[in-house]
């Protein structure tokens, strides 16, 4: 119990997870079903195979197996680079004065330089065993698509990538990262799909959004023989692989005998936020613990603070399904903004349900705090965090700071998702003073929202 | 012996070594003195703390002390990222077929993205415990730079860098993270000294090289009150400071019962090098061990093994003390190429006379080569490595595919110093074939050996 705690923890080869855990099969009200934008029905397999990969279709319906076993080829990979570590920050702590014990849960300590590997390889994994030739795919940061290109590389699977705009300019670099493990890249919207043309029409000179991302790579999917579509977050399905950082967290807790108070994520689609929270969730949802469980989103694009729960499209285009999710509008594009990886328009349909049902909180931070709170970190840290997980830390130290004012000694867990080696873009404007804080009004929401579709 | 090996081999923390390990205590010969360039006489403890930090000083000079204490507050920071893991390189041996162990010692998990981040805290710490103002520093790469601005930021020094000036326009983004840490950063050859002027006038539009960087950030050092010059690599308590490299290495192949059979690393100044090798080096000078020791540098700056072995200036300038080594004369510049942290001219005063000695070996690799074994590398690994990292990837894939043909089940053990994710624009050369494989002729060599100072 009164372990020294290192400053690094480190599970295990042999500690490391073999199975993924699948929360919705504690849940007893199930996320809603995604449905078929024509019938408005629920969506069937043999309809998904079309753009979903078999094996990952089934994980994507399944709200009853509890654990998926993690083949051993993917848990191979994972060995490349996980565990990853779980940090006390004890220098941040230091810094703030803070009697909260401050941990991270480190997913930077990768080339794609985010979680986002973890459900990467999975996904690429099962295409290469349905003899799929490729894969194609959105990506906002980048950090997505780095990723696929990785796992598509190690399988020597093909990997289209088409990327937001706004972040392909911003960070030119992440493109030659992408080609260095042979992936081609595509700025998005682009003149190569036709949902593409439309969007560019309706919206000259659009920075884009993972939302139009989503329609041109899926339109290609479909379009192309021995190619299926792959998405890096919102799904179950992604939540499901992502549930290795909540598990390896937990185990290197329990390890220590460390019981969190809060856990905090930050929250674009939802991937990183629900693979964390996945097993203290799970503790929750069968009554054994409780904890306070945290999204944090950009002012910017707050779908859980600002949002409805409803029915909505997943991508601008409306070719994918429906889901029930806390939703801006599928048409809605947030203000040009640094935290790439959250300007999506909705939730996890998982984090939608559990929100909805209270079991977890969320709030929304502006701009140029999240990269003060970056900055402060890193500085006492040492590492340059990525402004997505830096909206995570600037939760973290809110609560930390908290803490201080009521003497509370509580253990605070967070989601430090990746690194910004490829943001200093970011960086530069908001050392200059150049960032803004936009945030969409009431009138700009409400028009929105008023598009969305009707579903009874 | 047989437990099973890992992919990546962590020591806990309180394996971590407690004192960092001085290889000329082990050496009969010692590396030759630094002479003052005015009297050619050896340089004073009092001399010498003109330039550096008076505990530095003694560190410079001592040739007997076996080991030196880690302080604690330089152990605290090292935990935030160390110990470094040994990886084992599974998926390297199998696509190359071999029969041979591969391993790498990953220095570039942390910001500054390579292993500088050990020395840089160190001498911060001996800055700020003379209760000095600042430092002044040069990098070329940008590694030791970032490296420097984290440890000034951490003990709340200032950071004044000089950084060559094809590295300062390669890498726009280094200056951004230095920036981040608070550290001012001036493209090198500048208009702000003496030496710089007058190295643009004599070379009007050269690119810089390390030489010229350490004139200037010397310059300032010595002409500014309460600053002191500290330099990345080549000296001596460099050297001492990133024993931790070899020793943590040492520890985690000791841990399982490996017994490296060839350890590599890339040479540019030799901070790695020395570094990584330290511990093997020393059982070789102690009798106790034989060791295969590789230094790999690039074709276009080939000290070690096109240089003569020679005191010269450790700068371009002439105004530093004189070193004895391998050196191609401290008025050359390489050709613009992206090994941005071997462009140094000379060598480590400690690697030269174990060079002499015959105690390891040397060769150089092309640029083009060396780009292809880090894409083979990225691919497999997982890991985009920094371009200098990747000379001794060369290197290990080398003797690995040897092993392939003599089916000998060597252990090859080689330095992994770093990320290249701030080395894209090289990256993004290479894909496109822009990449050129210059190398100087004899003729040009010959030319900046004549310049050598003539020393008795």
């Amino acid at each position: 119990m009164s372990k020294e705690i290192p400053y690094k923890i480190y599970l295990e080869e042999s500690e490391m997870p073999k199975a993924w855990y699948n929360l919705r099969a504690d849940m007893k009200k199930k996320p809603a079903p995604l449905l078929n934008p024509g019938t408005h029905k629920p969506m069937t397999a043999e309809e998904l195979s079309v753009v979903f990969c078999d094996e990952l279709v089934k994980q994507e319906l399944d709200n009853d197996t509890k654990f998926y076993e993690i083949p051993q080829e993917i848990r191979d990979f994972y060995k490349m680079y996980r565990p990853s570590p779980l940090v006390r920050a004890y220098c941040l702590e230091k810094k703030l004065g803070t009697p909260a014990h401050i941990y991270y849960k480190f997913e930077g300590n990768n080339t794609s330089g985010s979680h986002k590997l973890n459900s990467a390889i999975a996904q690429a994994y099962y295409a290469k065993k349905q003899g799929l030739k490729g894969v194609t795919t959105e990506t906002g940061a980048g950090q997505w698509g780095t990723a696929l290109s990785m796992a598509c590389s190690y399988f020597d699977l093909d990997c289209k990538v088409f990327m937001v705009k706004v972040s392909y300019e911003q960070k030119p670099f992440r493109r030659e990262v992408m080609r260095t493990y042979g992936a081609s890249v595509t700025p998005s919207p682009s003149e190569t799909t036709n949902v593409g043309k439309k969007i560019l029409a309706e919206h000259p000179g659009t920075t884009g959004s993972l939302g139009c991302a989503i329609s041109e790579a899926v339109e290609v999917a479909v379009g192309t023989p021995g190619y299926r579509y792959v998405l890096g977050s919102v799904l179950n399905q992604v939540l499901l692989h992502q549930s290795v950082i909540g598990l390896e967290t937990k185990a290197a807790l329990d390890k220590y005998g460390i019981k969190a108070d809060i856990v905090i994520g930050c929250a674009g689609g939802g991937s990183n936020l629900g693979g964390l929270i996945a097993p203290f969730m799970g503790e929750k949802l069968r009554g054994e613990a409780d904890y306070r469980i945290i999204a944090v989103e950009p002012a910017s694009c707050p779908s859980l603070t600002r949002g409805v729960y409803a029915y909505d499209f997943c991508d601008t285009g409306m070719v994918c399904p429906l889901a029930k999710m806390y939703t801006l509008g599928s048409d809605f594009i947030p203000a040009p903004n640094h935290a790439g990886g959250l300007r999506y328009h909705g939730m996890s349909s998982i984090l939608s349900e559990l929100y909805d049902q209270g079991l977890m909180e969320a709030r929304s931070v502006k701009q140029t705090e999240v990269f003060e709170a970056a900055e402060t970190f890193a500085r006492v840290e040492g590492i340059l965090p990525a402004p997505e997980s830096s909206h995570a830390i600037k939760a973290a130290i809110d609560e930390a700071l908290k803490c201080k004012e009521t003497g509370e000694e509580k253990n605070i867990v967070f989601g430090l998702t990746g690194t910004g080696y490829f943001d200093m873009v970011a960086y530069e404007k908001f050392h200059d003073g150049k960032m803004d804080d936009y945030i969409p009004t009431d009138e700009e929401l409400a028009k929105f929202r008023a598009r969305l579709p009707k579903v009874d």
